[in-house]
C-alpha cells in the first residue's frame, strides 16, 4: 500500500478515532494529522461516512488520509497488531497505569518506532471521551498539561497537539533564524566601510560636539547599527540614505 | 480591570487577531487561548461581532476571553503600547527578519516578559494570512515548522499550538508518572512476600521441573512482576488470584 508520506512512515505511530461521531471532525482530524506528517488513520465504528463530501471538504486537502483510513469493527480489532498502545484523555481515571505528558508520550513513542514497535494512539468520541472499557488494552495514558480550569479540546485539535508533539521531536529547524532572501550577512569590511561614511560626514557636518564625548557617540552610533544584523543589501540602503541626508546627491 | 487568570497575567503575552472574518473563528480562537491561559485578545477591525451568539457558543466557556477583548481600528492603535511582537505565518516573506519556530518563540517571549516588555503575537485573517504591511512593525516572524507539504492551518489550530508553546514552557507536570488513586506503591517487604507466596506454590504443584533451572525460571517469574510496578492493591489482588488458582479458597 502506498501512504502519503512513506519516508517518514518508521516513524509514525497511527491513530485511532475510537466511535467519531461527526464525519466534519474526522476529515478535521486528518487535515490536523497531515499536518503533522502522520499518515494512518484507523476508525472503530464510526457514526458515519469518513469519505462523505463533507468529511472530505474538512480535510482541506488531506484526503489522501481519509481514502487510505481503514475502519473496524471493534477496538480490539483496530488495535490486534500494535505492540504499544497510548490512550489519549482529559480527565482523571481510578486506574494504574502510567500518565505521559504530549512531550513525553513523544518522547517515548519515538524510542519504541526506534525498536520497530508499532504503536498507536486512540482518541475518544467528540462527546465522551474514551470509556474505562476502551483503555483496557492500553500501556499508558496521555494527559496533556492545558489550564486546569479549561482543559477540553476538540477531536481535530488533540489530534493536532498529539500530532504535533510527535513532528517536533524529529524537527529540526533551528529556534531562530535571519530569513534574507536575496541577499546575505554583510562582512565586516562592508560594515567598516559603511561607519567609516556615516562617520565621515557627521565630522564635516559638525555632529560631534565634542573630541572628548566623540569616541563613545560613535560607540553607540555602531553599537545601533551592529544590532539590527546588517545584510549586504542594508549596507548598500543605508549608504544611500547617508548620501542622500547629506545633501550629496 | 479583572482578568481571568490574574497569577499568570505578567508571563503571557497579548494576543491579536488581525481582520477575522468570522465570529465563529473569534470563538474558537478565544477557546484555545483559554486552553493554554492566554487571556487578552485585541480584535482589529473584525468583520463580525466578537460578542454574537455565533462567538460565544464557538468559545465553549472561554467566553471572558471574549468579554475581555478590546477592539482597534487599526493595528497600529491595537500595537501601540506594545514592546515586542511577532508576526505569525505560514509562508515565506521576501523580508530581512527574524524567523522564530513556535518553540524560539515561545523561550524569546518568556524572556522579554521576565524583563516586564509587553509582548503581542499578530495572527492574520482566516483566508490570507497577514499581508506584507502588517508585518512592517513587528519585531520577528515565526513560522512552525510543519509537514512543508501540507502547512495550513486554521486560525484556531494556530492560536492553540501558539499558545500551547507557551504555556507548555511553564508546565512543570513530569514527562512520565504513575497514576495510582487510592494505592500507593508497594514496598520491597510486601513484594518479597507475594514472590514467596507464589513460589510455596508453585514448589507444592510440581511447577519446577528441576532443581538446576529452579533459580533461572524465578529470576523471569520475577523480573515479569517487578516490571508491572505493583502497588500495594496489586500485591493483595495477585495473592487472591494464587490462592485461588491452587485451590485453597
Amino acid at each position: 500500500m502506498n501512504t502519503p508520506f512513506d519516508e517518514q512512515k518508521n516513524l509514525s505511530p497511527v491513530f485511532i478515532l475510537v466511535r467519531p461521531q461527526l464525519a466534519e471532525n474526522v476529515g478535521t482530524a486528518a487535515r490536523a494529522m497531515m499536518n503533522c506528517c502522520i499518515d494512518e488513520m484507523r476508525l472503530v465504528d464510526p457514526d458515519e461516512d469518513h469519505l462523505s463530501d463533507r468529511a472530505i471538504a474538512a480535510s482541506s486537502g488531506a484526503e489522501t488520509v481519509l481514502h487510505h483510513a481503514k475502519v473496524f469493527k471493534t477496538l480490539d480489532d483496530a488495535i490486534a497488531d500494535l505492540q504499544k498502545v497510548y490512550a489519549t484523555t482529559g480527565r482523571q481515571r481510578d486506574m494504574i497505569k502510567p500518565v505521559f505528558t504530549g512531550q513525553g508520550m513523544a518522547k517515548d513513542i519515538r524510542s519504541c518506532l526506534e525498536q520497530n514497535m508499532k504503536c498507536g494512539v486512540l482518541f475518544g468520541p467528540e462527546r465522551t471521551g474514551l470509556e474505562n472499557a476502551d483503555l483496557l488494552n492500553a500501556d499508558a495514558i496521555v494527559n496533556i498539561p492545558l489550564n486546569p480550569r479549561h482543559c477540553s479540546l476538540n477531536l481535530a485539535q488533540a489530534v493536532l497537539l498529539i500530532g504535533y508533539e510527535i513532528f517536533r521531536l524529529s524537527d529540526d529547524t533551528p529556534d531562530r533564524f535571519l530569513s534574507m532572501p536575496k541577499t546575505e550577512p554583510a562582512n565586516k569590511a562592508e560594515t567598516e566601510h559603511l561607519f567609516y561614511h556615516l562617520e565621515n560626514e557627521l565630522d564635516a557636518g559638525g555632529y560631534f560636539s565634542s573630541a572628548e564625548k566623540r569616541p563613545r557617540m560613535i560607540r553607540n552610533l555602531r553599537n545601533i547599527f551592529m544590532r539590527a544584523n546588517l545584510t549586504s543589501q542594508d549596507i548598500r540602503t543605508l549608504h544611500g540614505v547617508i548620501t542622500n541626508l547629506s545633501g550629496k546627491n
